[in-house]
């Protein structure tokens, strides 16, 4: 397929028609006005501004509305809390109160969702008071510097996005914002200048800049924030988010493709099949259900991924060689599923005891594994040898490899909700046949993507 | 048992009783003169020493009678090979001509074993020509500070060693050798001066010295020769034999035992036994034997000691673990028998490729694994994906440790003349019941040794 005809049929799929534009606007326009009557009622003197993808000419269907109310620098924060929620609901009449760091007011009017947020107005981002007092900046940068004609492409960049699977900020996804998105369009051009850049020039820890003078970060991509020099747009990207979409940049370049941006979904896979495809590959599979921690997101998948990327080696560790981890989060549970290359481990562990030189831990290790010797049954398997100037001891340990992990989990480490869950026991470990059959009726897509890891664009 | 107890016991095992003694000593004197008697029909200026354990007065039944020929240390090389071993010919009649650095006579005198070597009188070790030069020097310095009241001390301590298995300096052994056991004794005073010291004060790396000014090694223990302090009389005592004396030192401190000294053999194991063992503990057998090469065990052992520290390591990095290693060597083989925790690993591999910008090797990393789409077989389990920033590929891999060794082995490094008898396809790798049984039948002893692992003194 030609990547233009790709393309076109992508924008016929996610660019708002003209009708869905002009009456998102007016439900914008009549919002703000509600807001500054609101100030005027109860004497404030604040602006009101549009901000997000609508104001910047950067959004898909089934836009959202965010309107920022900008309060004097030297407003009190509750005052500016309290006032920001009173003349939103004053403005759009309902609402639902939620909290980032402070709280603003959700709510729908004419069918689209409505944000109204209350900032403080500031001369500049380094006199920041609130981390959304950034926001206006960045819709100003954006209509001043991106290209009416280049809107398109930061469409077509966020979709690709979506279709990888790397469009983001959130914990969640570790991947690209939509503010990222339309700054790598304007630095670069277009789409397809993002890709060639992406799937040619970068390497972790590349630094994108607009002008000169950004400060040093560590994060696997970093781009500077033309509005803050001392603030990576980029820090949420993963390394595995950065490699996905590099990856996904280059095949894409190769052989456009509608599938990047509109994946299939992965073929469905019942519990017998799953079955045969861990038997064909002479595997096992272990699953850990931890009961989902009752915190937002963004407190969540941090602990999620962290434990992800740690339970392996752990289990590495104990003997158990992992060659797949699929974590997944449902309502109720948060689970990794595990690939391993044996469900059960041999029974004899070699024990490693201090240097025969190290008194008097050398002494005390002897001690207590020559126990057997006075009757005691504690290790039937032969006492300890030195090797290589080291105690060792041979001794029995658990096989299968469920048993180690109810055993061990509590010490692994897998952040505060997630471990908590596991100390009061609110979680199963199941192995073989009960744990993938548990996915598949937990679960099911999980169950279909833990076998088929082709990346999303190639399904 | 009380320690002096032991101790009698053994000196009565070991030490020569006064007839020996004096025969010894007659034939090393019927020897002597028989050498000037022969250098003086030759017209050569030689001196001729007794040397060794009988000159020492520290020598156990069936001593050995060491006589050195001394040539100028103009003599040319050639002039003093050949006139040393026709002056040994011409004192003891006969004899079996041997080498080590340079050619000496080996015989048989009155059931005596004799040996006749030519060397250098040189006026000190630094003005050394040949290696056996050394040999009249610590003759002397044994002779001049070992007091003969502790000759019994080096017997208790050489029998101590033989017991624990760390005597002897050869390849084969890496312990201690006899001059190395007199110095220990010269510098402790006592066989229990020795032991003491060693279960207490040393660490690997500890340095002995009897005058200071000493150079600086790297080995496991260090024991600067008295006669020679650029030489480290201890340097072929490996970690492994420090170690186990060590600890055996300890032990007998705590509770002498005639086993010390006279370990039992282990246990006869058969092949029904052996399988028992292992599937009492879920593990297997690998057995990797390899044609003995003719080479002496001074060139032999190195190569089989290094090949016991590396072959555990590859086959770990192969997906086995490896709980234990035996090595053996008989007239036909040099034998690796390891005890794995599993025979077989799964069939899946996860093979990690390049990171995705690593450019074009992640591109010829993702066509090559691709091409099982243009129709071709190669890899049934699916494509590339990225992980963490790099392309992994999941792809089939041979599933039993005997195949997999018997692959990789010529790629392992085991030594020149062991790496080339696997390169000719000199070797048998053998599994579970085949490897055990083949063990019982060539080397049963082995078998023994390789399930019981109790130090010598344990048994």
């Amino acid at each position: 397929m030609r990547a233009e005809d790709v393309e076109r049929d992508v924008l016929s799929r996610i660019k708002p028609g003209p009708e869905e534009i002009e009456r998102a606007l007016a439900v914008a326009e009549k919002i703000k006005e509600g807001l500054l009557e609101a100030a005027r009622e109860m004497g404030l003197d604040v602006d009101v501004m549009l901000v997000g993808s609508l104001a910047k000419g950067t959004f898909m269907r089934g836009v959202d509305i965010d309107v920022f109310i900008l309060f004097p620098p030297e407003t009190p924060r509750d005052v500016l809390e309290k006032s920001g929620l009173e003349m939103a609901r004053r403005a759009i009449g309902m609402g639902e109160e939620r909290y980032a760091e402070h709280p603003y007011l959700h709510g729908e009017v004419d069918g689209f969702e409505i944000d109204i947020v209350p900032c403080y107005r500031i001369p500049s981002p380094s006199f920041l008071k609130s981390a959304v007092d950034r926001t206006p900046f960045h819709t100003r940068f954006v209509i001043d510097h991106l290209r009416e004609d280049r809107r398109d492409d930061v469409l077509l960049l966020k979709q690709f996005m979506k279709g990888v699977g790397v469009y983001g900020a959130e914990a969640k996804v570790g991947g690209f914002s939509g503010y990222l998105v339309e700054l790598l369009v304007i630095k670069y051009g277009s789409f397809h200048g993002v890709l060639e850049a992406a799937a040619k020039e970068w390497r972790p820890g590349t630094k994108i800049e607009i002008q000169g003078g950004g400060a040093r970060f560590e994060d696997p991509l970093v781009f500077i924030d033309p509005v803050d020099p001392k603030r990576n747009v980029a820090s949420p990207v993963s390394l595995e988010s950065l490699g996905r979409f590099m990856a996904a940049a280059m095949d894409y370049l190769k052989s456009p493709d509608i599938r990047f941006f509109f994946p299939n979904p992965p073929p469905t896979v019942n519990t017998d099949q799953a079955m045969d495809f861990l038997s064909e590959r002479g595997t096992g599979a272990l699953l850990v259900l931890i009961e989902r921690p009752d915190v937002v997101d963004d407190t969540l998948y941090p602990q999620v991924n962290r434990a992800r990327r740690n339970i392996p080696g752990r289990l590495e560790e104990e003997g158990f060689p992992v060659i797949h981890t699929h974590r997944f989060v449902t309502e109720k549970w948060v689970g990794f599923l595990f690939e391993l290359g044996r469900e059960r481990r041999e029974r004899v562990k070699k024990h490693h005891g201090p240097p025969v030189w190290s008194h008097p831990h050398a002494e005390r290790f002897v001690e207590k594994w020559r126990e057997s010797d006075g009757g005691g049954e504690k290790n039937s398997w032969g006492e300890p040898y030195t090797e290589a100037g080291r105690w060792v001891v041979e001794i029995p340990q658990h096989v299968e490899a469920a048993r180690v992990v109810k055993k061990r989990a509590r010490e692994w480490g897998l952040g505060k909700h997630l471990s908590q869950h596991v100390e009061e026991g609110r979680f199963v470990v199941l192995a073989g046949r009960d744990a993938v059959d548990m996915v598949f009726r937990e679960s099911p897509v999980d169950l279909a993507l833990f076998v088929d890891r082709r990346p999303p664009w190639r399904r």
